[in-house]
């Protein structure tokens, strides 16, 4: 995938998402990587270098989505009428169309006969052009655990079933481990957020063969009970948190768990009547959720918002994870980090900085620095004025080669 | 189900199951509830609202069988040959001929792929009309178990196969979950009903997860171990206790567990000649019970019958469950419960009001009274002069609709 | 089931399917049949008789659809996710609210797990009234045969297989045997019409053994050669013929091969463009086909149309078999006799007199004559004028009981 | 996958596959189709059509493989340690690989998993940009039959087997059945070209299914017993035929049976040493063979140019399928074809229009004809003067598109 080419992108509004402001830099980029940053008046050696000039726009970072499933939505009654094989097509499909819009890095949550490992392999080493993926495989649920109906939950039970599917997990080449421990929004009755699934034998035995083999866990928890288990059993991440109560903050804030709020989820599956921008409203119209469902997110988005809310003011590290369809799911949770009370800048490095420390990537991505890979997605529009100004792609590069261009 | 017509039902003496002692009062129902309950001479608005005058009939909550099978009898050695949807329709059948007689809640607490949970969600929806169903999908039970040859058994063994089990029911849309822990009357020489059959680790685990999900254990214990071990480990309703010594007795009311005797099962299987009523007698004429499960029966009447009346005596709340066959199952156990020692009037609140709670359903039935669901029996004749009274049907009515009219 | 009470219908129009034009009849009814019809001016012994004055309205025998399904639509997605249980309650009331529209006899030509059987027995044994059933059980098919997604087909593959098949669905209750020869309209690419599915030895070992245990076939066949293999094996019904040419036409004349044309299929599957009446148009808005579906209808239309009319003029018999949804397919399929080139009194014969023969019914069902049960459909309005108007249903009665009374 | 622009090529050779030389010609493209072919000197209307300056080039249709694994190559030891997602994604580049060099149109002749099928599906739909795919599903052969360490046989026995096994890939969307009827180089001892594996009974039950079902058969026969028996039941395509004798080849013209010999097989895999060109060499020792296949290549080549030049004096169809790795495979072959007897005129016709045929796609595929699909190769020197020329790829356009530009 290396180009081994130099790119000199002139003109831009860098927002690197480790200062506190915009700078107007010139990036340099050689092969993959960024290798220089030059601020303006200094001189930048061009020769046979290809040169772009932004013409005032804004240079990010890629943005990244990680909570988000790769197959079809939620519930998916056709998942058993389609081939591993072609399931595999749409997919990779999928996950490059976010590229195009800029998400040039995600965690898959959970996918069944590790379609998501495939496609990282397939990304990672060139086959394809897309973007960098951190995989799950199968979401482990209990038996009447969350997520049934998608196909990619495995259902299992005792503390040895546990072992081993985390174990077939690892070997088949997974970044991360996806526990369920609670209900959620989308489910049947029994499914509700405040039910914890997993018994106290079997949640031990869950955390316990991930640290030994040194996986991080990626924790479903909705309700109270579910979260602060799933924070005191040292999860990496916690996922939805629909009801935090202080004390879970404070256990997040102290050990340093990062939180994917998924605050999408509740607030836009609401349906239209609550949208709160154009793009909102059309996906909510184009997304209905089923009567049941949207009632129970509309009871949800109220203890999710105030959770949230508490958790970015006590500093607890916040990542942007969207849990909704492919390609921009991803943009409409990066909107929603902001309604519910995030600045613009806040949001974006949740998007960009925070998630790719979230994947354990960010030696080589999520900010614009020397030495990082060239991921980097420009649009015509201040997006600190208007979040949903990301959509106005100009400019997508992926590890240094060129995406798309506007 | 809904009717949406104002009925007046006029003229009866109301044993509300509330109050000591029958009241006149005048019930006005709309579309599916009580509306209000009018002392005589209190005017009542009629408009076009329908009349019945019950000329002096005993206006009652609708019973409840809160121990029942929807399949056949105990031991069925014909479910083998028929298929599930066969069984269906036989069940659904059983349940609308027992809510004819006036019972419009019943507790099944055991039945095979979840035919159950099948006509809960007919009658629910008003696909068809029947009682309130509150349901346990399978009956859970250890290899060489109880109640194996009903076909509504599944046999688990070890901590994470109980788990499992119940987890299924859970998925599989159930209310309560059934446990039996020891054998009973009706089986073979090994299924005693002084033997535990889990082993603690399975009880232990088998109580966790349903504490941890939130549902309730319906606990089939006849001996005195099984017992104690269902009630300390917090089981919500003791079925059977053939063997309650005093410390059983003092457990249950300090932990207000719930007492569901089936009476019926040690007393009226001993045969004809037992019979304390013509009623009894036929029925012991048509239901003959095999000469081993009779003389065990025979033995289990008189301890059974003492037992039953040390709790009563202890103010353990009582409900009426038959484990007999439908559709007047309830019917004889709500005499059995006189004929040990209850007085009509509490007879008639064990197979209502506290019928009612042991279904986790008193905030909307087992009661006559303002906002309460219109499930009610009317008869002819006073049932607490004799209890076989409540056979004198005039009037069913379920949700406000009237279902029989005679 | 039976109501040994004395029923007088007086002052209808009676359409009795035998005459060439109705005739006014005083209809009399005891327990379960017709006893007497009396022409104007005779006397009609009362006694304590209940008597209906029908007052001018039009009294036919209960109107019959041989070719249904009474779970779900084509395709089924949903069918995985359901109990047989659940499956089996919504299928029945299904083919009760078909009665209420005086649909009083139906064939069902493919069902799973013998749903259709129990439904038929618990009809027949008065454990529910219902209408009166002829069932298929498992629809019989190849491997890559007709109509998998519908989850009613078995496929099977080799002589064996085809006999055990069948005689697994003769062990279960079934009283004809459904053969899937051909493709049809609502599949994939590789299910089309002109298909032959099984080979001839399969063929042929599934006539022999349904000859030799004299099970009747009901035999799905769409395309030339299909039809033609059905008729020359000695298929009792022939079912859709999309594309019956000259040759099939006189092999069915010949033989006496009953034919069920279900026109609708193909008419009413095109989309609500094509709508000949306003319940059409609704029927067709209400039950939007896939494009591809639709496509393939409007195509099969024409050919259908054209080799319905042949069969028509050559005198073959036919009957109505919507193969369109509950409750009031035949409703639908009725009319498209009509519009496709029967008389008003034609298609009511279709779906009565021959539609009961069809059943192997025709000694008690299926017309208004003197010894035969008391299925019987009375409307408002003359269905002679227009086949709709059996819509206005005044009085349905199934075996003497009056099911509806409007 | 359409591009509604215009684009005009000019300044080319255009070896049309139909005419006798190349042609110099300006080849008009609108959306996916060649709308024009305008001869020097001859207005073309511009507009705004994007132009193409070929300076020279040698314009052929798309080039085809129409006997190819899409998998890995054989034996393929590592099939079971790689999930169906991964050697999906590796699949599918291949094939986009393969059309990077201009083959635009592949015949896949086994493969597991309907990994095929999918990718057809893939790329017909426009989700991704790949080969004119045409898929055979599982390799269908005996127990103990040809091919089983590739991954992608299904070993039956008995017609029963072979009838389920093709129907099984009829449902699952393939094209056309692949049979295999004898043994060949790459395999163990019992592997043999001249045995023919399944038997008569087996033979005639895989044809006539495929005949009934309308799906041509692909027929692996490398010995003189299997070719004829394929050729005498109908094969549409003889694949190897690794020995023909006059007769076979006598009987393959009569039939019209079309041949894709597979020169490559046997001739490039006898190793370094027999290489006639640069880039055979290169090819031969970055794939070799295990020695005891290297020996029978050697025994088995020379046999196998003498039956193909039998059959093309003959007047047999011969088109151009070459067994080896994806991508250049067919490139190789194409050489081979012009090594062992055909002109570069005539191996071109084979690779294209001949190639097309055997796919059923010549209406449109497979030439350069005004309402053909643009699926074309321009290469930068004359493919009559050097075949290998063909790899001097300067464009190529896949249903309009533009896919590889040098």
């Amino acid at each position: 995938m290396a180009d081994s080419s130099r790119v000199i992108i002139k003109n831009s509004h860098v927002i690197d998402a480790t200062s506190q402001e915009p700078r107007e830099l010139t990036v340099v980029v050689e092969g993959t990587d960024i290798v220089d940053l030059v601020p303006p008046g200094s001189p930048v050696t061009s020769g046979d270098a290809h040169e772009i000039d932004l013409q005032g726009g804004w240079l990010l970072p890629g943005l990244w989505d990680v909570h988000t499933h790769i197959g079809r939505g939620i519930p998916d009654p056709g998942w058993r009428d389609e081939s591993i094989a072609e399931r595999t097509t749409r997919a990779g499909r999928d996950c490059m169309n976010a590229l195009a819009l800029g998400i040039t890095g995600m965690r898959v949550v959970g996918e069944r006969e590790y379609v998501d490992v495939a496609w990282k392999r397939a990304f990672d080493s060139g086959l394809f052009t897309g973007p960098s993926l951190f995989t799950c495989g199968w979401f482990i649920t209990t038996t009447a655990g969350h997520f049934l109906r998608s196909g990619t939950a495995k259902e299992v039970d005792g503390p040895t079933e546990f072992r081993r599917a985390i174990r077939e997990n690892i070997k088949n080449g997974v970044d991360f481990i996806k526990l369920n421990l609670t209900g959620g929004i989308m489910g049947p009755p029994w499914d509700g957020m405040q039910s914890t699934f997993p018994t106290p034998d079997e949640i031990d035995a869950a955390f316990e063969i991930c640290h030994q083999r040194g996986f991080k866990v990626v924790a479903h928890a909705g309700g109270t009970h579910g979260i602060k288990t799933a924070i005191a059993h040292g999860a990496w991440t916690l996922e939805h948190g629909y009801v935090l109560d202080d004390e879970a903050v404070t256990m997040m804030a102290e050990a340093g768990t990062y939180y994917v709020p998924t605050l999408g989820l509740s607030h836009l599956n609401r349906g239209p009547a609550y949208a709160e921008s154009e793009i909102e409203h059309a996906w909510a119209e184009a997304h209905p959720a089923p009567p049941d469902y949207a009632a129970r997110a509309v009871v949800a988005a109220e203890a999710h918002a105030e959770g949230f809310k508490k958790a970015l003011d006590a500093g607890v590290p916040i990542a942007n994870g969207s849990d909704l369809a492919l390609p921009d799911g991803g943009l409409l949770e990066l909107a929603q980090l902001v309604r519910r009370g995030m600045t613009e800048w806040q949001a974006i490095v949740a998007a960009t900085k925070t998630s790719a420390e979230v994947c354990e990537a960010s030696d080589r991505r999520g900010t614009v620095e020397i030495g990082k890979a060239a991921d980097l997605l420009v649009i015509g529009s201040n997006p600190l004025k208007d979040i949903e100004n990301v959509r106005d792609v100009k400019l997508v590069m992926k590890d240094g080669q060129i995406v798309v261009r506007n």
